[in-house]
Formats: C-alpha cells, structure tokens, sequence
C-alpha cells in the first residue's frame, strides 16, 4: 500500500474548505474542522476525516444546520448551557467554553452541558480542552442504542463515552481517558465482519439476547457493556447526565449518526 | 441454621451502644449506626454489623478518633469541603451535608469532598440521601491498593467504587447504582478460597501478574479492573476525586481498613 504524509494543518484547512462547500459557515466550519485535526492527530480514525462525508451530507441534506449561532445561557451561578440549534456540537462548545472555565475558576465547579446538538465525535476533545485551561474536565454523551442491559435483547443505551482530562501543572494534558461504556466500539465489530474472523465473547450478543462470537449476528443483536452490569451503570451514568440534564434525545430514540435524511440528531 | 429476626431499630439502637462503649460520642455513634441500619436494611452484608467489630476495636485503639467534630469549609461559592480528622465518615458527611445542599440548589451544582476520614464503608448510602433532597448525587471513594493496571502485577488502585443515585418526584430514589471498579469485591474472592472453589478467568492475577483461577493465587496476587483498562480508567476517575482533589491518601498508601493498630486511614 502506498503511504502518502498529509501535514495536519493542511487537513484542517481541506476540511474547512469542504465544510464551507457545503454550506457551513467560516466560524462553523473552523470549530469543526478544528476537531477533525485534532483527531487525525491523535490516530483516531473514526473520528476523523473519516466522518467528513457525513458531516457533508448532512449539511448539503440540512440535517445539520452549518450556520446556525448556539445560545449560551447561565441557567444558575454554577452552570452554563448551550442551546446548539441543531448545529454541530464543536462550534456550541466553543460558544460557551469561556464562560464555563470562568465559571468554574470563580465557583470551584461548573456544570456545562450542550443540548441540541449533531455528535460530538470524540469526547476527549472536548474535556483536554478544559484541563489545558488548568482544570479537571469529565465528559459524557449518548449516541443512538446499541447496546442492551445484562440479560436482555433489546438495545436501551448507546455506546455513551465517558472522558476524563486532568491537567499538568503547565495547563497541558497530563493524563486523559476517553472510553465507551460498551465492551468495544461497533466499529470494531464491523471490521471483523468485513474480514470474516469471529469475536471474543463478552463483546455481543445476537437478536435472541444469546451470546455470540459471530460479528453478522453480533450486528443484528446488540453490544454488551464493558464488564457487564458495571459498564451499564456507567452507561446508564452518561445517559442521564447528557440527555436526561440536557432535554436532548435520550440514546433509544436517537437516529443513526451518519444517516443523512431525516429529523435533526438533537443529541 | 436457625434464623433470628431483628428489627433495624433493635440494630440501630445496639450499634449505637456498642460504638458508644467504646468511646464514641452520642452524636457520631448515632450517625455510624445509622449507616449500619441502612445497609442491612438494604442487605449489604459487608457494610453492616460484619463492620461493627472492626469499628469497635480501631476506637478502642484510638486509630479512628470517636468524638472528633469534623470542620466544614466553603472554599469556594459552589463547593463545600468537610476535614474529618480522622474520626468517622458518617457524621462528616452529616456535618456538611445541609450546606452541600443548599449549595447545589442555590448554583445548581456543588462539589462536596470529605477529607482525612475512616472508611465511607457503602458510596450509596451517601448518595442515596442526597437523591431524598431531590439533587441527583454522584459519589466516588478510594480504598488499600488491591487492583493492578492491565498486564501490571503491582496492585495502584483501590476497589475505588462509584455511585449514583437519582431522586423521584416525590424525593426517594427513583434509581441507584453502587459498584467497586474491580471485576469483583474482594470478599467473594475470600468466600471462594474459604469453599475451596475456583473463581472465573478475568477477576484477579496471582503475583506474577498471570490470569488465574485459584482464589489463593489471586489473594497473594491482584485483583482486576472490571472490563480491563476500560474499569481501570473509571478507577483512576474515583481515585482522583476522592484523593487528588481531598489531599487525603491515595489508594497505594492507605492501610487495609479493618487493622485495629497504626496510623489514621485518612481517607
């Protein structure tokens, strides 16, 4: 396979290109393409240019709104929320982003949440901001059910991340986690199919709720949380902090992420 | 075996007079005994009289301090931050409870840590009354290191439980999970041995840090994140909350909590 080296600003620059093709605004498409760099940096595939496309088709089929302003509110002296307007997640953070570090810096804490909004993509990218600011960042988010509670069959959760920065005395990262709360992300399952090799047990079960090892079946069924039961608290932890907190859809009546028709993700 | 019947009050009541005896005051008795109450109400052996021994004897060794009054803090508008000093959890938590709440409703959030203290024995039992003021409450606590990173063999990490609860309309608990970071508790690690059973791949390493099924390999060795890196992670989330934002000892330097000689837990 030939290798071809991509500079990273030069990705952030062809992707805010496309995202302005499509109808994005300059300030919209900079926030997002911000973050597909970033991505691309840190070989997280699927949060990279990977999902150009479908963040393109989605502005092109107005799923997304490119060009809508978030509004930020101060909902308590402890809290700031932003309304996304079914807009991308990244420019609705940035919107906020100042008022919740100066929030948190004056209050010792701060509740900051984003309704109304596409995916967020990579929850990291979101909390590493917060602890270059010098400040201990944990995130959540929902993402359409897949995954079914220990016993059952029928996909309740997402597979809803939960992230954690803690900064280093020079306000950079020091230590960052950024996982899902299912066993393994679907992608992964998706792969296996595509290269016909089976799954570990543990990962999936198929639509009956038994457990296989096949990823066809695996793909029909549902995920299992990571660490059975636990990994569903933790689940059910992130859902209710972003969606039950936030007045978003909760992750059994989210829609697929990368469909391109229909009503807004409203994540 | 015959069986006898007690009423929770019965237990309160003589939990209270034991601790009492043994040089709690009346006021920090009553708030451990309570504690007690609630987890065999709920069931929760581990948390219940099985303790009061241990509770009873670090009195009488003066390892935890029985009539201590905690000192709570407001460091900042949105946080309130209780220092035990070394005595009981329990009532430091009562002491600064009424602030705690008041805080959150007043800004819509509060960090509130309890520093320098004995064991908080069950997460729940905190959280749980936090969800009866119709607030929904998150909890995390460190313990003795007995968890080792994935492919490690040294144990950095507690059972580092977390906790939520979430209140119902008419202030109860509407929802509440209370699960260690380890695969599993180490009790039933110990109940294993004791039977001479073998305990399922994926809960300990012996002290070469390879998998094992013996439940004596596994006590000599270390116990397991619940789903691999991914229980892992949350146990470093619990860990630097309950340590790193507390001052108080990190899990690798806490000593086993039941040892009636030596310095204060410091939790």
């Amino acid at each position: 396979m030939n290798k071809i080296t991509v500079k990273l600003e030069d990705i952030k620059a062809q992707t805010q290109k496309a995202l302005v093709n499509h109808g994005a605004s300059e300030r919209v498409a900079e926030s997002v393409a911000e973050a597909v760099k970033v991505a691309e940096a840190e070989n997280n595939k699927v949060c990279g240019l990977y999902y150009l496309e479908s963040y393109c088709n989605q502005l092109k089929s107005n799923r997304v709104d490119g060009s809508v302003m978030s509004e930020v509110k101060k909902p308590s002296n402890s809290s700031v929320y932003v309304d996304a307007k079914n807009g991308f997640a990244q420019p609705a953070f940035a919107a906020g982003f100042e008022m919740a570090v100066r929030t948190a810096r004056e209050n010792g804490i701060c509740l900051f949440t984003i309704a109304h909004s596409h995916t967020c993509t990579s929850m990291g990218f979101f909390t590493s901001q917060i602890a270059k600011k010098g400040l201990l960042g944990i995130g959540a988010t929902v993402a359409p059910a897949c995954v079914s509670p220990p016993g059952g069959n029928k996909p309740l959760l997402g597979t809803n991340p939960i992230s954690m920065s803690v900064p280093s005395k020079n306000n950079d990262v020091a230590f960052q986690f950024d996982q899902s709360t299912s066993a393994i992300a679907i992608g992964k399952i998706r792969m296996a199919a595509s290269n016909g090799e089976s799954i570990p047990e543990g990962w999936a079960v198929d639509k009956e709720g038994k457990p296989t090892t096949d990823p066809n079946k695996a793909l029909e069924g549902s995920l299992l949380s990571s660490g059975g039961y636990k990994g569903f608290g933790f689940g059910l932890m992130a859902e209710l902090l972003a969606s039950a907190l936030t007045g978003s859809l909760s992750s059994v009546n989210a829609p697929p992420l990368k469909t391109t028709e229909g009503a807004p993700h409203d994540l």
